[in-house]
């Protein structure tokens, strides 16, 4: 099989020494595995010459991007081959007037964020410097302004995907408005690699605001920042970003980090609004009222209140290997999971640190444990259970993949369980396309 | 299988003398054909009930809401069964905080509108004082406002349906953000009655503008009708509409209804934008110049603007049984488009009447044709080759429906449909539901 994948994509992209070890280890470091290529293909017949053969050796697959997946989905798991489609990385012109651009697989969201001065990706998230068009489709990932723009998925006008089989199909027509048949590429959007591999996308752009402004203000709790986020959400029109994060975490970071204390004097819980113009300042000031509170409206300094929330990645990683958990509850629910989630985890594991911080409007807390106990899934069993109570959802944004297929269950019925078997079937009936993700 | 029919919805509820009539024939008068019965469930539970005796029975169903459908997808064409929605019209509280509210299948999209004070339903078409929530989601419902909040899809936070055999599927979870496997309610979207039932959707809302402003716009021309929408798109940010018509439309409207001209000067475009506020009123003006206008602040006289744009659907019909199609294509493509269609279902049909109208702002004509000859589907070979040759779609937000089944190649590959066909059979594994519709 090797020869024939040389004679695909060339020798020196088909890895199977030691470079095959980047490829092989998560971002947190918990998922690792053995694979026995890792195979770069250039452009998408390449791709499709590439899963015919291993559909026909029955070889599984494990498509990956920029590898900055978060539950272990984009990583070989059970000896699967790796397909990379990071050399899938040209990027057509900016359509001007269609607000629109074609992008391979492999072009990472940042350059996407780049193509155009007057013009923005929607979808920001914390990687994007690493993530790809293609990971990102497949996780339907979220981030800094779904609030605004919608996730991944919302910015799809058009796909190209390989099947398992080989098979391409092509639907780049970057029409707004196309009901012609099932709207197969919002299923792709967060399908985990499991269905088909993505290899073009033709994605909205959004205008760029002339002057946003960034606000950082501080409050006494929780349940005071989720009355303020739901207030912005209703009076400011121009809001593109609701974020929180607490003191726990900023403590972290002004340990570990560079950082320096936000405000001139510390608060429980944290609230980072972005507007997406100087006009609304004003309405900025009245929900403010006299919190503590940092206002910027150039580049650098909105750059710098920003750095507080898009590092809390990172903080729980300094304590220990982190678990990284994502849920989201209904927004009646939000105070009684932000506040009540570290008793939850203490329950099991008394020396966990818990630090949160997200996407306040979106519902989507991220729940990051570096664990005092050993990570034999009690807490995931602890937070997962609690977020199934608060009829929430086990996974917000970061998917299912490797981390959380046990718990699957507590957000999905047998039966929704067992449509979604026979619509992977439908897709890939060679069942070669990412086994280890998403339980069948 | 009466008796069965009869023992779960009740004797009153199933139809099969001349009040099957009403739900034997589509609005446009075009497609009509005979049904055994009209069933009429009052909740999910019944209709799992009725489906799971179809299934046995191999009964072919049509789900029917409205029944304003424009494709001939809503009603019998080949003895398949109807099951109405229309008694599943319970619409629940609204939750302001998430702005959300749950509704069953049979509520039309109006009651949606006037669910809370504050707020809107997003998508607003003219047929919303009958189009249902079932039958808007299985259409993937456009309209007016797809610029500003999406299409019907970009509204589903949650969904009930029932599988042909019965199973339900219930998700009603209102989250946000929720990447828990694959996306099925986005595919339900646009599925047009082939892969399941819908009985429920949780549907976001959107704050309803204080002061919205409308604006009707003269002009020259298509091509500068189309320079100033995009520019309208771009410079104003609370756009929620960019409508268009010409004085084609225009003159039948006048002359078949009690509508007066809308300006002082006859144009041969109108353009017609609504703006979120007030505040926009000086971007609106610099936009129209000294075009001929008429701007309109009060419910009353933006509701009078409006009819000139909202009974456009109704003018081919006041010449001939109208033929309505509806395309899209890109936005570099529309102009050409729009301009030259007359030429193009002129070469096949001399006695042809063609009134274009639509969505510019989405890349959306619908084109409707009082045939002089006969509709034997030289219109539909004319207009949607033409279409195709311009990168478009067949069908931008109405469906395939029975219309344009034969057509779909236009629009779709073989391996495309091939697809279709796969995943339409890991839902509906009996093949029962609305058969005629979309080919297999
Ligand atoms: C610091 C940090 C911050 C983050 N913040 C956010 C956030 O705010 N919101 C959010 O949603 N996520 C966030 N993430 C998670 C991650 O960045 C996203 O999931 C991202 O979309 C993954 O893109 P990738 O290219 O790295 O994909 P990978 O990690 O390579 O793969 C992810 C999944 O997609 C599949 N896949 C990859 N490429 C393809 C393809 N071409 N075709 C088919 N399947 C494919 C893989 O098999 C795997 O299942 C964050 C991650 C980090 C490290
Ligand atoms: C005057 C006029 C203006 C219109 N303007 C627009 C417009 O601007 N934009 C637009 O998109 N459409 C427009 N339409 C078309 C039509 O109103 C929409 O397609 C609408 O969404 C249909 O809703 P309905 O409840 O009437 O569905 P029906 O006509 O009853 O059914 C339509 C399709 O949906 C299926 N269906 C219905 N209910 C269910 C259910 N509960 N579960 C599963 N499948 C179901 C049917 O089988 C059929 O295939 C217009 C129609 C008219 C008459």
């Amino acid at each position: 099989m090797r020869r024939s994948l040389v004679d695909v994509v060339g020798e020196e992209h088909v890895l199977t020494d030691s470079r095959t070890a980047g490829y092989s280890v998560d971002w947190t470091g918990r998922y690792r595995g053995l694979t026995p290529a890792v195979v770069r293909p250039r452009d998408t017949a390449q791709v499709a010459a590439v899963l015919a053969l291993c559909a026909t050796a029955a070889m599984p697959v494990v498509p990956q991007g920029g590898n900055t997946g978060l539950v272990g989905g984009g990583v070989p798991r059970s000896g699967e081959l790796v397909l990379s489609l990071e050399r899938l990385d040209r990027l057509g012109p900016v359509d001007r007037d269609a607000t629109q651009v074609t992008a391979e697989a492999g072009v990472t969201l940042q350059r996407l964020a780049d193509a155009h001065p007057d013009l923005d990706f929607g979808v920001a998230i914390a990687s994007r410097h690493s993530a790809t068009v293609g990971g990102a489709i497949a996780t339907n990932a979220g981030g800094l302004r779904v609030l605004r723009y919608g996730p991944m998925r919302a910015q799809i006008r058009g796909i190209e995907t390989v099947l398992s089989d080989g098979t391409v199909l092509s639907h780049l027509s970057g029409l707004v408005k196309d009901n012609t048949g099932y709207d197969y590429p919002s299923l792709l959007a967060g399908s985990e690699g499991t269905l088909a591999v993505v290899t073009k996308a033709r994605l909205r752009l959004v205008p760029r605001p002339r002057d946003p402004v960034v606000a950082l203000l501080g409050l006494p709790g929780l349940a005071d920042l989720h009355s303020l986020a739901v207030r912005a959400v209703r009076e400011i029109p121009g809001l593109v970003s609701a974020e929180f994060f607490t003191s726990t975490g900023l403590d972290v970071l002004l340990r570990h980090t560079d950082l320096t204390p936000p405000l001139s004097v510390p608060t429980d819980a944290y609230l980072l609004l972005e507007v997406s113009d100087a006009g609304a300042m004003e309405a900025l000031a009245e929900l403010a009222g006299d919190l503590p509170a940092a206002v910027a409206s150039g580049a650098a300094e909105r750059a710098r209140l920003w750095a507080y929330r898009e590092r809390h990645p990172e903080a729980a990683g300094f304590l220990a290997p982190p678990l990284k958990l994502d849920v989201s509850v209904p927004a009646a629910r939000w105070v009684e999971l932000a506040t009540r989630i570290g008793d939850v985890v203490a329950a099991v594991d008394t020396g966990a640190r818990v630090i949160t911080f997200g996407h306040v409007a979106d519902g989507n807390v991220h729940v990051n444990i570096a664990p005092g106990a050993e990570a034999d899934g009690r807490h995931q069993d602890a937070v997962f259970g609690f977020v199934a109570d608060l009829g929430g959802s086990i996974s917000a944004e970061h998917g299912i993949g490797a981390l959380k297929a046990a718990w699957l269950p507590l957000s999905r019925t047998a039966a929704e369980r067992a449509l979604f078997a026979r619509i992977r079937a439908a897709f890939d009936p060679a069942g070669i396309l990412n086994p280890s993700v998403l339980p069948r």
